[in-house]
């Protein structure tokens, strides 16, 4: 990127809007992937004309052009893979209309996630999608990768909530799809096509929001295991038996061990797993739910607390929500999965990370959202001893042919991106997999906008 | 199409399934919606092979292609408009595999969509998608369209239940998108971007379902008004109350007036419309919704009655899936729309209809899924009466530029087919209309899968 390129772009953006400084830009060099890859410029843009100018900009010099929300994202979506710009979208961060009588928001991507729910919950309203980063990651990033979070169980994932967009693409045009109605279906589904494309078919500058009425009661639990194949078998019979949590979320004893000094109480020694469970809905339904849990869980092997205030309550998914950041305490680095299989799989997948781990050598735990067959496998390594490294990532391929053999697939909300790339074809056939690509092509003919992520490059 | 190709094409289906004489052919020159275009063949394929050698051939030679489910369409998306080949789905009609511990089922095409629902509701099941048509129409045809039906409320609609597909491209290449678990977000989303593409991208032939379990108990009951506005205004009070019914279906005076005779007991001469809703949920749910509807209705100007048996409710939905068909005792044609517009606006539109009715001397009838905001408007007219005929067309441009202004759009549940293509700009911008037409260009190079359908012919 020339002189005369960034001279355009700081008259684009303001120069205060545009940095350059190797300091600066180291800071937009990784996400919550890792990496290492500093930009040649970082980019604060405030509005849809300086992203459809600066698209134009860049196509014509085929500048690598690299979304970033937060910068949470779990696969290397923000990370500036081929240098370029890095786009950050939090000056683009206001809530531009809450609609109560027709349950939608009208959002502009930077706006961070949980503080939208705060603001909704407020006025009685509920936008579901609850990735474990919420207090920091942005609407546009959960579009960019569909986030999905504990409550997609009951609620769904990001792609159930959003109805509609504004979205600027690689050549700088500026399209609009989608409804602010419940239904429609005029013309084709552009809106779906682009949840889930990481930043790289377009770059979203306004997201409609489906609503719903803010549930007037909960109730936490926790369920504690002495056996880890009792809890993951647990799943798939008590949603079968009606009751239907808003969360479901399993840890192994590994994934335990890392946070027990952070749950509200301590867990009788024996522990192996543990389900954090909760139900949601009117007073009388939650009440009704109640008491089908209890009376399911009575003749069952399982020890059943309840969590019996909110402090409590926070301090559990405070726990939860640490377990990945809190893995690092077992070794340096690790290989994050987010693999889904068929509900019924489950406990055969567990079983086959637990031999995996043995035959590698390596600690791997498992924890996740159980209630819709969502598992997290985190593979701990030190990256610095190069053997255990090559086990790593032998554990990694061994787990996504199981999971492709067990009917499932690759990732439930974190993407490809750069980790998963050489595995896509494990899971999409080569003619999907050309379709894809042509799409790509099609939105991006110079491949501008994040390359180098999902697709392997030539 | 000459007699090589035909007989090429006998080689591929057998000759028994390929017909071409004139009186044969004229059974599938229309479809819902009307038309009068025999095809020069009609095709009957049996498996995915088939097709894709038909669609080779197809693209070869430049031969059109229309699929055809039950023909049952509401805006000509079955309608031979270039004559060509119909590729009627209906021995495709396997269900291929119910899978009760993942709530998943696979289906061809063919399947009728109320068979499949009757079938998975002896295990305990239910798939929700449910348009008027579902004792003919089929899940080909409803993915296709992207159908929706009265629990699309509390339920969605057709793309809430699809999570993949297998399909064949114009090109003749098959494809599988999508996966079968709860959550995945490997590559982009095709399998959102082909339902509701109306049959201009791809032919299913195969379908990936996801169930839900089927609720424990219902009520039924009909609301009834001396004053058309309280009805609606009464919708989005209702589901704000946090009453959420899994079905809100409106009828007007006009409607009511064609299918009173087939409602279970008679109405007071007074009522001036209806609302047939429908709770469920689990027993205790159920009771409690209801508790909630009566005391929310009690100081409402609203007569509530409850369907006391299943015969009776049987007879209220018989009544209610009547109102299209039964329009004709009025005029015989009809304008049929299914217009969406956010909840709160529904009162303007259902003035703005009388008020058109009104100038332009014209019968129109309002009906159908008020909980989501997506109105049947039935403009009744005698097509050989052209001074109506014009005036049924302005009644329709009218109500389309008052949907758009009130942030509605032109279809909920129908598509847009040949009935609205001129249509579609006023709600879809140049930019997002040419990257649709871009898309379907990468899927059909030659313009052969169902020519003349969304898009307007050059």
């Amino acid at each position: 990127m020339n002189k005369e390129i960034l001279k355009q772009l700081g008259d684009i953006l303001g120069r205060d809007h545009l940095l350059t400084a190797p300091e600066e830009l180291a800071c937009y060099s990784f996400d919550g992937s890792g990496g290492d890859v500093p930009p040649q410029a970082v980019a604060f843009p405030e509005n849809t004309t300086q992203i459809s100018k600066i698209m134009q900009l860049a196509n014509k010099y085929r500048i690598p052009i690299v979304p970033r929300g937060a910068g949470s994202g779990m696969t290397g979506g923000a990370v500036p893979l081929k240098q370029g710009l890095v786009l950050v979208m939090n000056r683009m961060n206001r809530i531009l209309e809450i609609d109560r009588d027709n349950m939608i928001a009208v959002a502009e991507p930077g706006v961070i996630t949980g503080e939208l729910q705060a603001t909704l919950k407020k006025q009685g309203l509920m936008y579901p999608p609850d990735p474990a980063s919420l207090k920091f990651c942005t609407l546009g990033g959960n579009a960019a990768e569909c986030a999905g979070g504990p409550s997609a169980v009951k609620y769904g994932v990001t792609r159930d909530y959003i109805i509609g967009c504004e979205a600027v693409m690689p050549t700088g045009k500026i399209i609009t799809t989608g409804v602010r109605t419940e239904k429609g279906v005029t013309g084709y589904d552009l809106t779906h096509l682009l949840i889930g494309s990481e930043g790289t078919l377009v770059i979203f500058t306004k997201l409609i929001l489906r609503l719903l009425p803010l549930p007037e009661a909960g109730k936490t639990f926790l369920l504690l295991f002495t056996c880890i194949d009792q809890a993951v078998q647990l799943v798939a019979e008590l949603l079968q038996s009606g009751i239907m949590p808003c969360t479901m979320e399993y840890m192994d004893h590994t994934a335990i061990s890392v946070v027990r000094d952070r749950l509200p109480s301590p867990l009788p020694e024996k522990t192996e797993a543990l389900l954090l469970l909760e139900l949601d809905g009117s007073r009388s339904e939650v009440q009704q739910q109640t008491d089908r849990l209890r009376k399911f869980l009575a003749a069952r092997p399982v020890t059943l607390q309840e969590a019996e205030n909110e402090a409590q309550r926070q301090r559990l998914w405070q726990a939860r929500r640490s377990i990945s950041p809190a893995t690092f305490s077992l070794k340096p680095h690790k290989i994050s999965e987010d693999v889904v299989v068929p509900r019924s799989k489950i406990p055969t997948l567990v079983r086959f990370t637990s031999t995996l781990a043995e035959k590698l050598k390596l600690i791997i735990l498992t924890f996740g959202h159980a209630g819709d067959g969502n598992i997290h496998v985190n593979i701990m390594i030190d990256k610095n001893d190069p053997e255990e490294y090559k086990r790593g990532q032998e554990a990694k391929k061994q787990l996504f042919r199981q999971v492709i053999t067990l009917g499932g697939t690759l990732s439930g909300e974190h993407g490809i991106g750069t980790t998963k790339a050489t595995f896509l074809s494990l899971e999409i056939t080569p003619e999907t997999l050309e379709l894809m690509w042509d799409i790509k092509q099609l939105f991006d003919p110079n491949n501008i906008l994040n390359p180098g992520k999902i697709f392997i490059d030539e």
